[in-house]
């Protein structure tokens, strides 16, 4: 029956992502009646900052959707305080169609910096809930299946935390220079796309060669 | 094949919590082109009482989907009276959006408390929506697994039963003082957080704590 | 491997009838800046028409789904052919907000008699598709479950036959008197909300009634 | 627990499917103050273009949605590279509801064939990704089930090498005719409803004849 709880978690989890990475499609607007006599390419490429915006979004979002999967493979049991921290963090992913619009919006205007900040706040904030959500279920073993290595849950403690780090390194950047910090914020997408114990193996490659040299 | 059933209900459920607290986020507009010099930073912070609406009815539908999910985990079998209560219940949470949507227009003009009644109503319809799908089922453990223990029906009745006297009380409040009401509507989905019967102990235990003093 | 892809097929029917009716509420639009002096109780309440039509196309998308429910648990096998008579079905579920806004809209103007013919026709072609997908999974016990008992099959033809018989009545009205037809396009959501076999039963024993008489 | 993880990527993809194929209603405007004394009528037969991309995009989303069903169910286990590829794969089904929209209002005006290049090349690029899907997965049997007959997997095969060629020739025909390339665009929609192992078995059936011939 325990078992059960954490299907439905993820039923709901599942829709909210599902939702929240399809309206991203409603900031790409079409253009409607072209004022002058410039053709429908040279409105479309105007647009650029929509499909930056899309992209950086869609990945972002899915991409946590897979790290999402991922904690739940290792959780088995359920309580109201990991629901709450857990709506905590759908809160926010439902939240980014609104930053994501506000940059495709101002990505091109004086004010793209003000954009930028905010976006690299939301995903900072998103970190943050990612960590409460994976702390409070992994401490002691809490909610976890019994048979979860302790180098598995350490290998994601360890990425996790930089999340908040790397994303307050974007935050910065964000306000000396937007367009780098988007890309910053895509890349760092694709790295939480590596699953955590082959980037600790990869980690342990290193320091071990490290050793023999 | 009953228990099917329910897993069906559950899914289009949980479908319909999942688009209805994803479509809050269309209630938060993207200032277009600024019409005079102040900055983008100045047009978001006056847009504050969008970002309340938003917190306090994604609160609220979100701790209603733990609740369906309380009350589910207890109920095995379905029958067409429950499917209906249950759409009943459900036409209720997806209209949830539009007074979100009224409360963030009106909460800054004069006519805001006739905004915030319409919010403390819906709620309060919905509370009473919960109460007849869950005394329906309930009802001499009609549609309830047969290992249902009476303490948790009784729990989970007194919890449900002060929904709709809660729900009258902001409802009141929202003749006199708009945000009060909407800081209580906010506190209301948080006591709906805590699970019944641990509620019930609670109480328990002040009644024992009474006894002895 | 059967069973399981029925088992998608609701999955991703579910999530349409989610999506489509939690789309209802997008119809249901806030007043902006009111350009008079009238208070926002008396705006509301010249919205009516919005709400009569959210509340007939909720209705009927909901006891769709339950009808949806009701020939899926008799059906066990799936093949191409049905999966496309399902999105045939699917297609006109998905339109019906488009119809609703058309009433929402037209139902205070002079062409409201358009609007309803719109609507009462899109509910026949509806009525039409459920037929052919039990039709086709039926003929034969061709896809159902070696279980199912054939009075509740010829229980459901019969419920299902109505549909398009009835929805024709309703698309007759709406030439001469739109409300009214509005008013039988709810009743009749009602109707298929009543299981076939109790129907079946009922007008069973109504005749055995007729024939002691 | 691998079979697990496949049940979670069918439930995110259906959700995300779902959503993009009822957001293809948002593009269906229903017309408001009508400005002149034509009926309503005649301004709803003035948006055919709209109904033809609506046809002709549900049908692509719907088959498309068919056909990663029928490749899930041949894949039994999951990887994170499988993930990335769906969720490319997804990124594009997303994103069809714009190039629909911009064929809906550009297919009345001079620049209708910008819009049937920009329809025709998403097809183009979503046929890709299902190549890259299913070819990932279907290497040396990767992630397939250990009981998939080879014969099956060839004819998906060469199914699905058939996409990107025929959406070239979409492609190539959009530049000089608009409306012949969306009709192509349905009819391929269609073939792709036919599942592999019967056009191989069809094809199979006609060499032989050509070979008795």
């Amino acid at each position: 029956m325990q078992e059960k709880e954490t299907g439905r978690v993820e039923a709901f989890s599942d829709g909210v992502f599902a939702v929240a990475i399809t309206l991203l499609v409603l900031n790409i607007k079409v253009p409607g009646l072209l004022p002058d006599d410039k053709g429908l390419w040279a409105v479309l490429a105007r647009e650029w900052s929509m499909y930056v915006a899309y992209i950086t979004s869609f990945a972002t979002i899915g991409i946590m959707w897979l790290n999402h999967h991922r904690i739940l493979v290792h959780i088995r049991r359920t309580d109201t305080i990991l629901i709450l921290l857990n709506l905590l963090l759908l809160s926010i992913i439902v939240l980014i169609p609104v930053p994501t619009d506000l940059l495709a919006e101002y990505l091109v205007r004086p004010d793209m910096h003000v954009a930028a900040i905010i976006y690299s706040s939301m995903f900072f904030v998103m970190s943050c809930c990612f960590n409460f959500l994976w702390r409070y279920a992994s401490h002691e073993n809490r909610l976890l299946a019994k048979n979860v290595s302790p180098q598995a849950v350490a290998a994601i403690n360890q990425q996790y935390l930089c999340g908040p780090l790397f994303y307050t390194v974007t935050f910065v950047v964000a306000w000396f220079n937007a367009p780098i910090s988007i890309l910053l914020n895509f890349i760092l997408a694709l790295f939480f796309a590596i699953p955590g114990p082959s980037l600790a193996s990869f980690s342990g490659r290193m320091k071990r060669e490290e050793t023999v040299v």
